[in-house]
């Protein structure tokens, strides 16, 4: 049969009471979906008698169940004997495992980590070399499948080792070889839905996809055969136009980080409505120091003025959300440092007001043209604006530093 | 009928795939046992089609159903659906929801953001400030009990204050509690387990503390006898020192945004180490206009030369992060903008390096004598430093701004 669902069941009273975090989940259910299996769920129940009818419940539904928690000397010790259950056989001592644990505690053996040599009839123990219980695995029979089922005790420090040397080699070889083909995109600008509505207009049959959510981006994955995958995300990227789906997993900042690092190019920037978010995050970046020389944070007209030299003529003709002004920032902050490129923000960020999520950019660099232009976000609030207008600016000064011309370009962004 | 126990679902594929790792489940976990009720199990599965027969065998074990993810505008929507048929009633589109979402998207609601304005015939929707996807409950038969169903949505800045808000005190009720009292107060810069031993330490019969790690505090919560837990609070407070434990649910920013809105005062800001978060988390304040000036971002030296006018002799003599830079950058700032406060940040922010965590706070004022604190904080890495650097310098500022000597104040922070 093939082996590919999973059911992971992590037992523990001081993670349904939120003592503690779990971790086990995430990495058991990271490594396994590296290895080509699919977690159906992943269940935290207490040590309390609750897992027998959770375990007898998942085992219906997957391939393998995997197990951890309840195998030490002080719990109830309802894992062994529920999995013995499940499986029908009765609990039988091992006698390596009694020899080994003996030579470990000597006589408390006879106390409570007798039950920890015992083990469901015709199951494996699998080594702990960081404490007193030793895993376990074998099969139970469910209708007409064989589930595999892993047991491994709950401490990270017995668990992890032990999943990571001696179960992921197993499950490896069940599994058989690994290709799960997968790539990953980073998606910037547009949002939840409309990515999704995006993506079912791409539909290419034999490709599925998946989205996660992140502070500045998405990322989307796509899985099924390689070329219908490239195929897939080629119409994406002519659909959302250039420079907002990205091969890979990365950060906006970074991209611009890339090409400072590469051209040992320094930057600068003027913010008025991002205020020091485009600043924070070129910072946040360690080594920043090497290509960020520093920035004015221009709110006021008068900051503008002063700290920039955008003229009183600018300001109050056209006012500061406008092209002039934005211009007149990034040559502004650039003059004054003499930096590589320099880039400026001047909009709405609302959350009130006439053109709330309107916000010009304007980008300065040694012996080039500068240039400016202006998107508009829909709203969703001031965060949301600023959020937006900080990846926006990162794409766009990699793009300028490109030799872009950024009004062709932002006017093939139609879904942002 | 009595409810007490709980179970809950977690909806996300990047969590069974383990991309990233829950903290819904902890968190929940943790407020519930608090309010007294036993969460037997916590249960985790993808966005695809497993969440029906999850739901189905959940809410046969328990009194309270909760449901977080997959309430966003996506294609599959099962929670929704799944919870309705499981009531036995069919989903109606919500009017004040209807009208609510169309103030905030405008006519995209009639592409994949429709879904979220339909419910479970008799269920409630919860208000959801920050997405769109507001939450609901209602009641699911089941056998002889009525199972409260509560679903919320899945990313944590939706689902965690509306959790808090609208929930709890919703739980708290359905539980019985006749003495609900409650206080919350905000933690700055004191690490999570450390904040646990000084409760411990505190220990006063009767009073139950719980913590929720945000982005840029701890809120503590206490809950018992009100006298007790006043004077659990007073003892928390000598403690820490002055300043790091307030009433209420506040963040560090709004401390002095509240004296600078009283006082119709103006801040400008002088940052290295920082970055542009100081004035990135000023200006996530809507009106912040009225009182944020604009800063300098001086990482370079040549920048605090040349922005703030910081001597060469300082820079070369004492270096960046040094008292006199930290007034000097203050000083610097003020006077360009003639503002009533300004603050430098100067530091090493890391993630290498001897010194770093170590930080130097200036401040300035109109007819103030300037001052200068150094704080050193504790790395755990970059972002961990100059989150805390930010914190300390809106702190610092507002007891600047009452005319607290502020050596004074920071040799009382022992725990920071």
């Amino acid at each position: 049969m093939e082996y590919r669902t999973v059911s992971i069941c992590i037992i523990g009273t001081e993670l349904t009471r939120g003592v503690i975090t779990d971790k086990h989940g995430s990495m058991l259910a990271s490594s396994l979906s590296r290895l080509g299996y699919d977690v159906e769920a992943i269940t935290i129940v207490p040590d309390d008698g609750t897992i027998a009818p959770v375990l007898e419940e998942s085992v219906k539904g997957c391939d393998v169940l995997i197990v951890t928690g309840g195998l030490g000397p002080t719990s109830d010790d309802l894992t062994r004997s529920s999995i013995a259950k499940l499986a029908g056989v009765p609990l039988v001592q091992d006698k390596s495992v009694y020899d080994w644990l003996y030579k470990k505690v000597g006589e408390r053996i006879h106390g409570a980590n007798l039950v920890q040599t015992m083990f469901p009839e015709g199951f494996l123990p699998i080594d702990n070399p960081n404490g007193t219980a030793p895993g376990f695995r074998g099969i139970i029979p469910s209708g007409d499948k064989e589930v595999v089922c892993i047991a491994m005790p709950g401490p990270p420090r017995e668990m992890d080792p032990m999943f990571q040397n001696l179960v992921v080699p197993y499950l490896a070889a069940l599994r058989g070889h690994d290709d799960t083909g997968r790539d990953e995109y980073s998606v910037f600008l547009i949002g939840e839905s409309k990515l999704e509505e995006l993506c079912e207009q791409v539909g290419i049959d034999g490709v599925a996809w998946g989205t996660r959510f992140q502070d500045y981006r998405i990322s989307l994955y796509l899985t099924g055969e390689e070329g219908r995958r490239k195929a897939f995300a080629s119409r994406l990227k002519e659909l959302t136009g250039p420079c907002l789906v990205v091969d890979g997993d990365h950060e906006a900042v970074s991209l611009l980080e890339d090409r400072l690092s590469e051209g040992k190019r320094t930057v600068t920037t003027a913010e008025s409505c991002t205020g020091g978010l485009v600043g924070k995050l070129l910072t946040d970046k360690a080594g920043s120091s090497a290509w960020f020389w520093g920035g004015a944070l221009t709110y006021a007209n008068e900051a503008k003025r002063k700290m920039l030299g955008v003229s009183e003529g600018v300001l109050s003709s056209v006012g500061p959300v406008s092209e002039e002004c934005a211009l007149a920032m990034a040559e502004g902050i650039r003059t004054e440092s003499e930096s590589d490129l320099s880039i400026s923000t001047t909009g709405f960020a609302g959350p009130t007001g006439e053109d709330v999520g309107k916000v010009w950019f304007g980008f300065a660099g040694k012996g080039m043209e500068p240039q400016a232009v202006c998107l508009h976000f829909t709203s969703y609030g001031r965060d949301s604006v600023r959020r937006k207008a900080a990846v926006a600016s990162f794409l766009l000064a990699s793009a300028f530093l490109d030799g872009v011309r950024l009004l062709d370009m932002v006017c093939k962004w139609q879904y942002i």
